[in-house]
């Protein structure tokens, strides 16, 4: 190195910048190393804690959630940012992010952080009552409570256009409520009459193949085989039994699925486990040098569930995977499937029926129980709706969009978790995600050819390859909504997953 | 509360000196926090974590021990320890144990606990080659560098008679290498010619009954119904897997025991068990109130191992223990055990005979092992033994005191990873360990009446129970020589193990 470039890299003209950077890197990455401390800690907390850690457990998360918060939020990331000139694409997308997340974590009075935690830690309780008695009322004013907070989240954080804006930022950086409303709008109109046409076949797929005997060593096996299969490496990753399944990435080299057994069911133990692989290849799929940076972070909520639905559904559920799985499952369990054919496995796993529940609803029923949620939120969010309303509001949307009467509030509008937690703003993602999953997927066999082919044969590598370069080693260089774009040359729509749904469904079906 | 005593509640004349006190608990309790949120994070490198995670977790652990190490060493602590009035006796043992820890960590330079940090880390590669490869002078450099920065921890640290006073002060804190030496001075003239008897008898145990077929689901399974009989709380802890056994207390209500399996070979998944049983019991009687303080902490790392040793072999090795469990242990490896007799197992448990390997020596030579290595360490920190000397001076002193010539060093100096880890001082908590638990025991058996019969009955909870009271509770109230007095009304003495010793082998070798 020439020696009159030695005061660029130890301060002055040129040096002090880039100095600004590596301390606010290293500063936001002590933020980031305490998540992922926290990630263990609450993955232990759901898989091996014993029940009387629980107290203890709830101070250390805590804890760690203040330090961290702390690091996050410390005025000297202000200063940097302030100061900060950042050369180069990787520098301007760190620094871009970390001044959103900065931002946002600032302009947030702690006070109402505080009454959030404590109003939404009591909520939970409260909701998981309600839905047991089945009774809103005693629900509704911690809801009104909980949108009350919410809204004066917004205040603070800011927004240009519509409140529900600065609740979708912390989930989908980026999207608004009007993008996703337009979206929305346009897959529920194609969706809602390939519903009815499918529902007029009056076909049906024997329901009782899923619903037989799997023993849950056999699923854990098989599950753990095919999850490797696609990819996920358990060199770098576990998969474990939990009540409540989830994916947890704790940074380069450790990612943690977990799932739950039905002894009589095999839709948890093996595409819920296809589900977590997703987002766990996506986790193994960051950059492990910019571990702790958005560069090396996921792209937001909604890619992140494209990767889980991708292969869950547009591969785990296509004929092709199942050309090659379904010998082996029967050999796995030759009792329970002997007397099923392939055909009747693959109809099984794509049933298409009008349901109560989002999180057992079918991969196009599923999206209207989104669309739903979304325009009470942003309704609850503007004040048109009451939340003693909601209710009434509910079952009203339901019977117009699915044709049915939910038979009780805890059937309906009481049967998620989300808003006793606060989460208002986060279901959107789970259909950005069947739409980002959708277009990826319309691309990656535009770019690979004859994908099903791999497929027949188990081999997922290309698929793997195609996303890791694609769509897991960008990180967050770019939003969600730009990433779109750029992989697949169009902007967000709802025409790949309208078109997939009626290439699947119509042999199935007869339509 | 009256409003004359809002100014000391709030602080003034008598308010400040309280308020300083709970200022430094709290900031004490931080790093306590942060090193039982490491514990999670340790554990679970040692049992669950995926090969991969391993360069990631290093960073985890680094950091949490640089924010613990810097949450213990703030100034703030060193000032409110300067002007704290600690009333009444537990605000007395918590200021008095606060301060000889934060003394000691602030009189560590930080370059020297980098340099030992470094070394070390290096190391225990080196000496695991060595060992593999009987190759004692490539390590020779190694011990002689981590010697001679112990000598420089003991000089920064201070000390009064001796250097090795200032080692032992971290694990065994009061404890001194005088002190020490009289009692195991006095322990090797009664063990010598007792071990000397047992060997002229040449009477001994089948040797084939402990290296059986055990198959290792039913080790799992049985261990851990001789954990929980004894008193180890499984809704409090858990029992797992693990290459080098630990038992890691995590906070109040949260325990973790590992062990590991040999399909031929009881010892680990039996006595292995109750050893980290034992630990986890003590863990388990600590005061959950003062978690994080003194007062709440176990009292010495020789207090620590009397309680593993009290269960793995004052109570697990005992006749009465087996009348209770043999059958149970027939029942569960029936194919194995059917021609095997009450006494010849509790024969084979107790087998008294010299060996080369520490870990693997029965009660009563063990501790000859452990002499050794304390006359070693003290010639090593004091400059009368040369680190390369080390090989001929420990076969010199195990062939005076075992009368055997180590085969390699291997099996003789390279043996041990302590060293290669800069745990000097170490060793003789172990035999600190022995001597504490015969010493409690016999007062047990004094204070409880016929505790055999309870054993015989398969009741441990009067035993558990005294121990809780009189050794667990205190938490660090009394510093071990301290507790052992007033739990036994003597000072520790090696004549309740050699008569502990003395009673058991007299009738099994007919001595």
């Amino acid at each position: 190195m020439a020696g009159w470039y030695e005061p660029a890299m130890n301060g002055g003209l040129y040096g002090e910048p880039m100095d600004a950077y590596q301390e606010l890197i290293d500063r936001f990455r002590e933020s980031k190393l305490l998540e992922s401390i926290g990630a263990i800690v609450g993955w232990d907390q759901h898989t091996y804690m014993p029940p009387k850690g629980a107290g203890h457990r709830a101070e250390q998360m805590g804890y760690l959630a203040k330090l961290g918060h702390e690091k996050l939020t410390n005025p000297h990331i202000g200063e940097l940012l302030g100061t900060v000139k950042p050369a180069g694409e990787i520098e301007t997308v760190n620094v871009r992010e970390i001044r959103r997340v900065y931002d946002r974590a600032v302009k947030m009075p702690s006070k109402l952080v505080e009454e959030i935690a404590r109003t939404v830690s009591q909520a939970q309780n409260i909701w998981a009552e309600a839905r047991k008695k089945n009774d809103f009322p005693s629900f509704a004013p911690w809801l009104e409570k909980i949108v009350g907070l919410k809204r004066a989240e917004a205040k603070a954080v800011g927004y240009k256009e519509s409140p529900y804006d600065a609740l979708l930022d912390e989930y989908e950086p980026g999207a608004t409520a009007a993008e996703i409303t337009r979206v929305f709008a346009e897959l529920r109109a194609d969706l809602v009459p390939l519903v009815a046409a499918i529902a007029s076949t009056g076909k049906k797929p024997r329901k009782d193949i899923l619903t037989r005997e799997y023993a849950v060593d056999r699923q854990h096996v098989f599950g753990q085989g095919a999850a490797a299969a696609i990819g996920f490496d358990f060199q770098a990753g576990r998969l474990d039994t939990t009540v409540h399944p989830f994916c947890s990435g704790i940074g380069p080299g450790d990612c943690r699925l977990t799932t739950r057994y039905h002894p009589r069911e095999l839709n948890q133990g093996l595409w819920g486990i296809l589900h977590e692989a997703g987002h766990g290849i996506y986790e193994q799929g960051l950059d492990p040098a910019h571990f702790g940076t958005p560069a090396g972070s996921f792209a937001s909520l909604g890619i992140h569930e494209s990767q889980s639905r991708l292969w869950e559904n547009q591969v785990g559920r296509c004929r092709p995977f199942w050309e090659h799985f379904f010998p082996r499952l029967q050999q796995t369990f030759p009792a329970t499937l002997d007397d099923v054919t392939l055909d009747d496995f693959i109809f099984s796993a794509n049933n298409v029926e009008k349901s109560f529940i989002r999180v057992e609803a079918d991969e196009a029923t599923y999206n209207m129980h989104i669309i739903l949620r979304f325009e009470l939120e942003q309704a609850l969010m503007t004040g048109d709706l009451k939340p003693t309303d909601v209710p009434a509001a509910w079952n009203e949307k339901f019977r117009k969009m699915l044709d049915l009467t939910p038979p009780s509030d805890a059937q309906g509008c009481l049967q998620d978790i989300h808003w006793s937690m606060g989460g208002l703003g986060y279901f959107p993602t789970y259909t950005l995600g069947n739409l980002y999953a959708a277009q990826f997927m319309q691309q990656a066999r535009q770019d690979l050819g004859d994908i099903d082919a791999d497929f027949r044969r188990g081999v997922f590598s290309r698929m793997k390859g195609w996303l890791n370069e694609k769509v897991h080693r960008p990180g967050q260089r770019h939003r969600a909504g730009e990433l779109c774009r750029r992989v697949t040359g169009q902007p967000l729509s709802h025409k790949p997953l309208i078109a997939y749904l009626r290439g699947k469904y119509a042999p199935l079906y007869g339509i």
